[in-house]
């Protein structure tokens, strides 16, 4: 190209251009598309700007510390193990203030358990489904079916619990302590009201509506939140989540991050009610003067609880305000653009030449 | 502006605009932009609407219960300690049928251990790297280089293991009871088939095809299926990842959500066979008739293994709908636009004046 | 229609269509334009395909599997227990080199507890907050207000620690090994480095720019790194996290992809400093000769580690370089769609009729 080319080249390139446009003046068609554009700017404000938050840069992950700690006590009477306190230091496992933890509602003891041979299941028990509790010799007695086996003896009984023994379990109280943080943000909560008061939380219960920030709770209260009876769970135990959502507008003043607790059964299926519960073996083991090692076999049943903290938060920012508007742009774009390919069908005389625009190009 | 400028901008509001179209007559690059609109066309339906099920609603997070329970006995038979039963209260650390748990497969035992004064390693691993087991006196025997300290005595004999002690193991069975809940659709589902009928699950074992509800494992088999050999892992131990994907088109019936098992081995590199294995120490304090304390240290060596969740769902949903066919139009007119670009270089004879279409103008 | 009529109507399906320019000469408008204009080439190409790797399939889960170990001993003396000496099997809770995890760094012992009667409270500490440790059996003294209970006595006696037995565990020292797998691009890796030479790690200490392969922490640094003392949060205890990131780029070097580690108080808001510790309470339990049971109460004070694992890795893939490329030449059509939007207002003398372009029809 010539010197005179580029310079026209360029001075185009500085230059705008246009289109010719063409008005038709199809009233009703009209109509229909403005209703259609109101409703896609409505679309852009109301569901992308002011629902959806389209404003705001957003944190979907939250670094969250949870402690919880119970309280209450309560003594057993059983025909094998006589009186015995349970304490917080007992009936949680573990007892280290987890996010998730089992509290003991119910349990069959076997104490004295001592390594050696003895029948695979005590005598009341010939039939019952069998707990393998150690290693068969191949000594059977043909008369009842049993062999004898070497391992911890006695062995456990085996029988289906008909009542809890911790029943009055309910009455424990959960406190739940979270911290959350939104790095991004740099912003931290507690769900525990900062007085510096600890008398507080001696006293408070939790009320979602009059002490949102007493995360103490009831256990007979927390189960039966989640549509479910304490007592009937505590016999062969059972799975609760606690779900706490922390929803918060950084826009907004601090005293708005608030959590939001809600609780199920997820052990249990929508449609069924069947459960199989939840238990597991532990023992404690102990010496005697001669050395000789022997233990207490506790078989436990009770409820895990299952502490799950999700959190999001929003805080302006210029980028996402320029996407979601940009973004309404193009859809608005796009309609006007469907428009006109609607328009061409039903009205092409103001288009002249050509007579037959081809399907093909509007589909674009 | 007066009156009437308004009336007329309120009508031509309700009037619709059309452009002036010119038909380029290039068969050639005509045919090769319609391939290109019909590759975009079946991205759109195959890839957005079809494959990637743009028409429906996602959940990504899965609410989920995991227990775990593990069956059989190995009876061990070491120098040390003689004869021992391991039953599931043993040698599952921690016995409360977490999603992640540990399995004994191996372990070395310093019995009766007292606190007092002795030389730092027992004369047979002189030269051995040291587990530190006590605060040091500061005298030292010139002639060893041991110094003696004060702990608990006599301290852990140092070496390594060359074979596993629970080798039988591998015929422990894992049992896997999984609940999911997807919240946003009120729907949830158990990997155990519901059929009341428990002698099923007495009886049966995983299988992909045969039996994908009956979420019991064989160790040595749940860990052949990482790639690994069980004995190999056994005598130093490893880490299992136990992966349980729930991916549920909730369009379709409800038997046709299943989970998806899958094993890998996670503290090993794929380009590597280098493992320093998993073990830890835990004590058991026993006190004598004079109320002196003593315990039984034992090293356990074995497997971890977590159990990993995923889920997410999907299911019909108008908007997701609306939104993919939407974007599937606004690539479509990207599309057109493109073409309009290119074509605007190739032939520029119907476009009359001007006769210099800067470039800039079509980069846009 | 007629065979004539689709014949043209096909031929003209493969023509290509164009629109009439019309060329506007203002220069200010179109400079202005033109600087808008490269601001959102500098957008897409610097943002979204240079930044934010545009061009790239991303992996945003990780699979993580991450072994704990402490060393250090630490040997306490009070007046109540006397010398004790605390190894990693004891003062970390659990032992198992879990994700999460406890380490003692002061206690209170109550020893030799027996299920029986006594005062609620020990009598120096009438009026002090109550831990209750048993059930009431109803009978009180008037003169001081204490009652009597039935369960674990002597009760633990109620007071709030001033220094931390176990301040020597700042130089304890941790060793996290954590293994990441990304499944999507079987790619692994460990953040311990790959020598076979043990001793490497016997001696090594980790420091981010020297040594980012070493992950052994000394405990006072890494709480002093999350900008807290370590003796001070020894005395009622806290909670620290750990936060492992993996940000890889699988395009560069398998050397390339490297944890970054980062320490947070999770116990503590930003803008307060008041905690309330972390303490939990466990117990030994022991039988006498005659097996009667008794137990040993400890309450310990610590520090909460919990380890969290984030990763995401991307790599080139043709799919998403065509759509960032894609979106950014749709923003660009945007961009052009409101420039002559805005130039239509400007300049109007090159649109011929009508003379009253309305709004409406642009702000589409």
């Amino acid at each position: 190209m010539g010197e005179l080319t580029w310079r026209i080249f360029f001075l185009g390139f500085l230059n705008f251009k246009t289109e010719k446009y063409v008005i038709a003046e199809n009233r009703k068609l009209g109509i229909s598309f403005r209703v259609f554009q109101i409703c896609v700017l409505l679309y852009v404000i109301g569901w992308v700007l002011v629902y959806k938050k389209g404003y705001q840069s957003r944190e979907e992950t939250v670094q969250s510390s949870v402690i919880t700690k119970l309280k209450g006590v309560v003594m057993t009477n059983s025909t094998e193990s006589g009186l015995y306190l349970w304490g917080a230091e007992d009936y949680v496992i573990p007892p280290t203030g987890e996010q998730v933890f089992f509290i003991v509602t119910n349990y069959l003891e076997t104490p004295n358990q001592r390594l050696g041979f003895c029948a695979e299941v005590s005598e009341s028990n010939i039939g019952s489904l069998l707990f393998p509790a150690g290693v068969k010799t191949g000594l059977c007695l043909n008369s009842t079916g049993t062999c004898e086996i070497h391992g911890w003896c006695p062995v456990e009984t085996v029988r289906k619990p008909s009542e809890a023994l911790l029943s009055k379990a309910e009455n424990f109280t959960i406190y739940i302590k979270n911290f959350v943080r939104f790095p991004k943000f740099e912003f931290s909560k507690s769900n525990v009201l900062d007085t510096g008061n600890d008398s507080y939380l001696k006293r408070c219960s939790y009320d979602n509506v009059l002490q949102p920030y007493c995360p103490i709770f009831r256990l007979g209260d927390l189960v039966s939140r989640t549509g479910h009876d304490f007592q009937d769970m505590a016999v062969v135990g059972g799975s609760v989540g606690i779900l706490i959502e922390w929803n918060c507008d950084l826009d907004k003043d601090y005293s708005q991050c608030n959590p939001k607790y809600s609780f199920t059964r997820l052990d249990i299926n929508l449609n069924s009610t069947v459960t199989s519960g939840y238990n597991f073996r532990y023992a404690r083991y102990y010496k005697d003067e001669a050395g000789e090692s022997f233990r207490t076999l506790y078989k436990v049943y009770g409820i895990r609880f299952d502490i799950m903290v999700n959190g999001r938060a929003g805080k302006f920012n210029i980028i996402p305000t320029v996407i979601a508007i940009g973004t309404g742009f193009a859809i608005m774009g796009m309609v006007s653009f469907f428009n006109r390919f609607v328009y061409s069908f039903v009205s092409n005389r103001h288009t002249g030449p050509p007579k037959y625009i081809p399907l093909g190009f509007y589909v674009m």
